[in-house]
């Protein structure tokens, strides 16, 4: 595996976060997620679960499908 | 959320395992996770992490995508 999945999954947060046009802090008010927690995600830091992963997909409005 | 985020991803593995025509057994060694622990995550009782679902992806050669 080339890139670590949890830097492309927290990419990808970023990335849809970002185009969305809401904060870091925003997202995770949104997602229930703590502030910093939702930091080490997008910084590819933490190995996220199935849960957390339907909470960001939740709050960013879109389908887990498109986090991968 | 209606269904289980976990009870969701159980489902599906356990659907495209099949499809693949694998035993969980052989699934279980493909992705290099613990048998029984795979029984739990298709039954639902595992909140499966970001790497957990590439090694899935990686053994039933399917995007993670395809999970959700």
């Amino acid at each position: 595996m080339e890139v670590e999945p949890k830097k492309l999954f927290g990419n990808r947060i970023r990335e849809l976060r970002k185009a969305k046009g809401i904060s870091q802090e925003a997202l995770a008010h949104l997602a229930g997620i703590d502030r910093g927690y939702m930091g080490h995600i997008e910084r590819g830091n933490r190995n996220v679960t199935i849960e957390k992963i339907y909470q960001l997909a939740h709050a960013l409005k879109v389908s887990p499908r498109d986090f991968f």
